[in-house]
């Protein structure tokens, strides 16, 4: 079972294969890029155990020289220094203009190798092999690649294009199932701003909480029409100027939670839930939906065994502040992403103080 | 005086003004282009003791909030580190997607800034002041911006284009004559490489050592055709695939001849001086050019005040070694860029080593 999505842009085009059991060909799939023969892959220790020596051999077999390189897990490892240790590995194999990287992780390990890619000898080859649903539906899908300042997420990058991006729906057996709940937040939200009928085939699976309740053909059908929604939205506006904007859907009140939450409390994607529930109920005292879609739409955020409300221990008007702090706020107008039906939002900072505080 | 060049790219266009006593009117300039309010110099501390104030002045008049960052100079600063202090400065004034970076100084400090400018948020705002003859020819033409590693010259970096390039030639009045002349070396290559007429314009002068000995109106003719010259170049082939190699004039041999001096005898332009010399007694082997344009070339390299011969401390064999290292080596061959007239050069490895051995 494979599906290709291509992606085009104007300077680039490549392709999300989505394909059961795909990572062992991806030497094949290498093979058919026009790459030269170096490969680095890169990962962290937990995934590489899983799922490196696989990798490697398939690429190895098909004439490639392959080396790896590990940074620990997790998201305190996004550092410009691990970018540093990922050039010396690059120089120590004297890694040519026609030399690939690899990444094999999740949106950490995708974002870090992205960028490495993108900086050394100013651009060398790129490929993705997304291994959490967050990396397969949202990270790997876009060209956004970085890492972190001590004092801030993301504030240094590139927009990079990989060469292929790989997804096997098979990894993630082997994810955290509160990373699996989290990654299918960003599901739910595409079923929302963008794709309607994503949205009815979520509503006829029984549960959407692990990988084990779903059948292999809706894992992949969700796969897929998750990432072309991201690859419809983000090659209308590849540099963020308008409409790239619906993809924070549930996003602003979810950093506000986050933040809030110290980072503790919840995961990105279960933040997101509960944005998204807040936004939906925006949506329904402005009038732009129905009880009925809101009703809808926060019951797949439960299928997904995510959270829909808001810690008591979050105070209403430190929330409301934070709104106040997004990045997209524009003029004091806190900018909303909101539906106005299944599938379809529109943006907005026509919505009162007043409206706002009886949704919180 | 004033002259504007206008640099033509498939995703981005901008102008290279060069403008006597342009620097005091950077406000002016930059106000005229889409950019937010808040503005970074980077500079060193000499260049910016020179003309840091003035630019700032000029740019503070037209309402822009401006604050500065200085790098140590030299090459042995252009590092990731001074990156990272660039990212801290830009973290610390809450630089923003619409911010600018501004380049004041050589192509130590233009390569640096303009990738820190790549970098941060993904992407910010960038103008080139270039200080430096050879920051004003060619650092500042072509998009390439990037650091050192320890073991290697710009292998970290990106391609990055800046908003403006405004080159005063005024500025040269304090740059060391050395410097003035090593720049010159690139001067005179685009000469052979491709614009006839700025050679003769360069035959027609009594002398190039020095800013002092040259009118106002042939020192900014030379500006203008060198950048055009680097301009053309580039936009045929903007990440270096054919056209872009033929920059590389003189550098074959010149890179090696630095690096068997262990970068102390010559400046970077010295040593392209002499791979000039070498390479036009190439093409006069190989019966590609006559010996009276060898003689010219010559000639200007001379009134440059450049050197036109390997010192003896260079070992024959050791530099015919040196060529097989080079990036430009193709299957064991070493490739060429040799002139066949003033203004024209062909790319070849059709050149035998027993030629080569008479040219040494
Ligand atoms: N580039 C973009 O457009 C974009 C978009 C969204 C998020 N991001 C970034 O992505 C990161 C979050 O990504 P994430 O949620 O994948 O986090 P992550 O990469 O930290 O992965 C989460 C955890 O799951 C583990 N893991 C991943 N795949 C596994 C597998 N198959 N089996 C076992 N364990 C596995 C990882 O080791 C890690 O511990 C953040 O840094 C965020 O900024 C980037
Ligand atoms: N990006 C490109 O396409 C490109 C092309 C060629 C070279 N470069 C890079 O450019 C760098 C070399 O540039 P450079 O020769 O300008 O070196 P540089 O920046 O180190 O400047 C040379 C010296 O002159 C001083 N200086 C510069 N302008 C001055 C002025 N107006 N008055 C007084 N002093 C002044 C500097 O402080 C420095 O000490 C190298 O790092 C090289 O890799 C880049
Ligand atoms: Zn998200
Ligand atoms: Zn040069």
């Amino acid at each position: 079972m494979q599906s290709i999505i291509p992606v085009k842009l104007p300077q680039n085009a490549y392709e999300i294969h989505i394909a059961t059991d795909g990572i062992k060909d991806i030497g094949q799939k290498a093979k058919s890029l026009n790459i030269g023969q170096k490969i680095l892959v890169i990962s962290n220790p937990e995934i590489f155990n899983y799922y490196g020596q696989i990798v490697i051999e398939s690429l190895r077999q098909e004439g490639f020289e392959v080396d790896h390189h590990l940074i620990p897990a997790g998201e305190s490892y996004k550092t410009l220094d691990s970018i540093s240790s990922i050039y010396d590995k690059a120089l120590s194999l004297r890694l040519e203009r026609n030399s690939t990287m690899v990444a094999l992780g999740g949106g950490v390990i995708g974002d870090m190798t992205g960028f490495a890619a993108a900086t050394w000898l100013r651009g060398i080859n790129f490929i993705q092999i997304p291994t959490s649903l967050l990396a397969m539906v949202d990270a790997s899908v876009g060209g956004k690649t970085g890492v972190n300042h001590p004092q801030g997420k993301n504030l240094i990058g590139a927009f990079y294009q990989p060469k292929l991006v790989l997804i096997d729906p098979m990894v993630l057996k082997t994810l955290p199932e509160r990373e699996f709940r989290a990654g299918m937040a960003e599901v739910i939200k595409y079923g929302v701003i963008w794709d309607k009928e994503l949205f009815e085939q979520l509503e006829s699976a029984d549960n959407l909480k692990s990988m084990d309740v779903l059948s292999p053909e809706l894992l992949s059908y969700i796969l897929e029409r998750s990432c072309l929604a991201k690859a419809e939205v983000v090659g209308q506006d590849e540099r963020e100027g308008g409409l790239r904007a619906i993809l924070n859907y549930g996003h602003t009140v979810g950093h506000g939670v986050e933040s809030l939450t110290n980072y503790h409390t919840f995961v990105h994607g279960e933040a997101v839930a509960i944005g998204m529930a807040i936004a939906g109920k925006i949506a329904l005292q402005a009038q732009l939906w129905t009880q009925d879609e809101l009703i809808r739409q926060n019951n797949l955020i439960k299928k997904a065994g995510l959270p829909l409300d808001i810690p008591s221990s979050v105070n209403q008007e430190d929330l409301l502040n934070s709104l106040q702090l997004d990045k997209k706020v524009k003029a004091g107008k806190v900018r909303f992403i909101l539906p106005t039906e299944i599938g379809k939002v529109i943006i907005t900072d026509d919505i009162s103080q007043d409206l706002l505080k009886t949704c919180f």
